[in-house]
């Protein structure tokens, strides 16, 4: 086989067969295939596509490059639960402490944020002592024992995606919906839950912008899981403006605590419950999503959840001081006020550019080994539908360092759209795709 | 600027502007754009072509990275030549005798073969004594002296197109109307001619497959040579079956010969006349193609082509001895006769499987440091239209190993196709783009 004639076939839009995308993984991953062949080989991916024959391969290539983790020591069944990504999305750790309060176990393996969406580690990250760097043996004994546990993905879990990843991070070939597909589900796959329950996010905060793209990344994800033999179900939710009120590391588990306390945004709430109301039923736990729905609100008005967040928190080291008074995590050195300088009813908050503000102020990276300042972020306090007047505040800025301050504050002024016509709060759950 | 913004603006198909392609070529060039960030641009350029205004851009960018030769030091109308490549291709040895007793000076530098079309470099050094590596003045010198003279390419011309053309050939981004058009032009402009005379060539041995393709590119080169104020003119040739009777270096030569000594073949002499025609009245020696054409057909018959070409051969090196016997050029340890395996007429020659066969015999190079057998090659005895019946002659092979002269015996057979009706002799003139 030659790389030269398989990028011909790519490229003429021809389908390529189980052994060829098998020959490209291993070879692109052992050092065999030159980085220059292989990213003009993903972009001709790009502009030809990859049929769901080709990128169920590609999924199962990836995955059998690595580590495939066995969880079979946890009892019950395992629901896994993944994000695409999104600004202000702390929709896991929220279920961490809900989910894990109903007897669900939960191994949740995550990754770290790049470009405009945080990464669920990096969140944990801001409460002192805690680590996400734990063994196999131990993120397994962690499940059994407080049925919680969380683990950064080690780099021998789908290596190949990890290479082929890094190189479509520099070249422009990230925006294909089977790679994006066979990306995310190489490592599902390999991370050993039984079930998989996926949030697919659409909106100027995601990496799908519109709804359709959404729903071929869903239907491309959901075939691949269940083909595996995973039962899999994907969630289609808005993310166009930022999901909550805050944005950044600190600010979100400060967010998450409040929530798990009973006190989160209507938003947040309507994803929470959908996809909890899933991984419930898929473990068997409920016989329907009314049912389910009911367990959840138990579990956070009794306490229970926000018990469960923090003894999985103190399982894995963290001072739990610091998630009883989360006011002591967010401690930036600039909070500056964002106010309006126009009457009427927000109509869009550009969810892109408050991501990108808070990279700009240090709480994100763009390169893998950027270091983060947990302090840092945007809180909204107008969502969309909100009615604002002149001269009233619609966002902090937390920050530590004026300049940077500035250019975000510029940045939220311009990711506001005020209108006179008042508007419908936005609907959360757009599809569901089984 | 960012090439990683660049490759996306592309990818999206917008425009570049001049400056984003000069800082690519420059970047590139200078080792600061990595390949693998390159090849995925190139392939997105495959994938969403380039505006007649990109490629001039690109084309001009390839010219000013390099050296540009000066030919002002040649008195008269430089008129360069070049042909888009093909199999048995032997045009420009004939005109540099032919043109060269006309009084035009021709300074024509020339490339080495790669893949299945020969170079016309390669060609000539199977003459004992000929040196292709000159000067700059030499070049120059050899002009003024004997009116004709062929020089290789310096590494220092249009560097940026070699090192991209280098990147090109190996991730499957060579088919490009726009690259292909400005990796050409790039040289053209950078070799100091005066105006240019293209042959771009279409059919199976080519490059271009088809005559849409064929009249896109000479288009966008004619457009670029007219645009920077050389007088441009292309003529679409037909390279569906092997031009002419031999295929290879020793026996391209031979043929040369034969043709300066009238007796081309006429497929071989229609090409001729009809781009020679254009190179003399571009150079102001003829007002029309039928005065040039008896110009060209008078130094044929009275000998003064033939002995145009010795004069140059021997300024540049070459024994003579051997042109004038030129059967001692060719001396391969095998010659093998390909008889016919059926009776009919000779409909097809597939032109390209006998490129690559005369490569498998030795006679052409993958790589541009392979070494050359310049002795080897296929010699065609049946051309399309001819009659032929089960046991006749269809072709010789010439070889010096057993076992490839087998395989090449194996592909002549599959690249003629030979079927029951009459055909005409194919048109080799197809088109003329000025």
């Amino acid at each position: 086989m030659r790389i030269l004639e398989l990028i011909d076939k790519k490229k003429s839009n021809q389908e390529l067969t189980k052994q060829e995308i098998d020959w490209i993984v291993k070879e692109y991953t052992a050092g065999n295939i030159p980085d220059y062949q292989m990213s003009a080989f993903l972009m001709a991916v790009c502009f030809t596509d990859f049929s769901d024959e080709e990128t169920y391969n590609l999924t199962v290539a990836m995955r059998d490059a690595g580590d495939i983790i066995d969880l079979s020591a946890i009892k019950g069944i395992k629901v896994d639960k993944h994000s695409s990504g999104g600004v202000g999305d702390k929709i896991t750790p929220i279920l961490l402490g809900v989910i894990g309060a109903l007897d669900v176990p939960i191994a949740k393996m995550s990754g770290r944020g790049l470009g405009h969406t945080g990464g669920t580690i990096d969140k944990f990250e801001c409460i002192p002592g805690f680590r996400a760097d734990l063994s196999i043996d131990e993120f397994i004994e962690n499940v059994n024992s407080v049925g919680v546990a969380i683990a950064e993905q080690t780099s021998d879990l789908a290596p190949a995606d990890k290479k082929i990843y890094a190189l479509r991070d520099v070249t422009g070939t990230v925006d294909s919906i089977p790679l994006i597909a066979s990306s995310i589900m190489s490592k599902k796959l390999a991370s050993g839950s039984d079930k998989i329950v996926l949030d697919v996010t659409v909106g100027s905060g995601a990496f799908m912008t519109n709804l359709e793209d959404a729903r071929k990344l869903a239907t491309k994800m959901v075939a691949i899981g269940n083909r595996f033999g995973k039962e899999t179900i994907a969630v289609i939710t808005n993310m166009d403006e930022p999901l909550g009120l805050s944005v950044g590391n600190a600010v979100e588990i400060a967010e998450v605590v409040r929530t798990l306390k009973g006190y989160g945004m209507p938003d947040v709430m309507e994803i929470v419950f959908t996809l909890g109301s899933y991984m419930i039923m898929l473990a068997g736990k409920a016989n329907n999503a009314g049912e389910a729905r009911i367990l959840m609100e138990t579990v956070i008005s009794n306490g229970s959840a926000y018990n469960k967040f923090l003894e999985f928190v103190a399982n894995q080291g963290g001072d739990i001081s610091y998630v009883r008074n989360y006011d002591t995590l967010v401690q930036p050195s600039i909070i500056r006020e964002v106010q309006s300088e126009e009457s009427g009813y927000v109509h869009k908050i550009n969810a892109r550019i408050i991501g990108d503000s808070v990279k700009i102020l240090g709480g994100g990276r763009d390169n893998i080994d950027d270091e983060i300042d947990p302090s840092v972020g945007i809180v909204i306090n107008k969502k969309v539908s909100e009615q604002v007047k002149t001269g009233q505040i619609l966002a902090f800025i937390y920050g530590n360092d004026k300049e940077k301050v500035d250019i975000a504050y510029r940045n939220v002024i311009d990711a506001y759209e005020i209108g006179a016509e008042p508007i419908e709060r936005p609907k959360m759950i757009l599809d569901i795709i089984k």
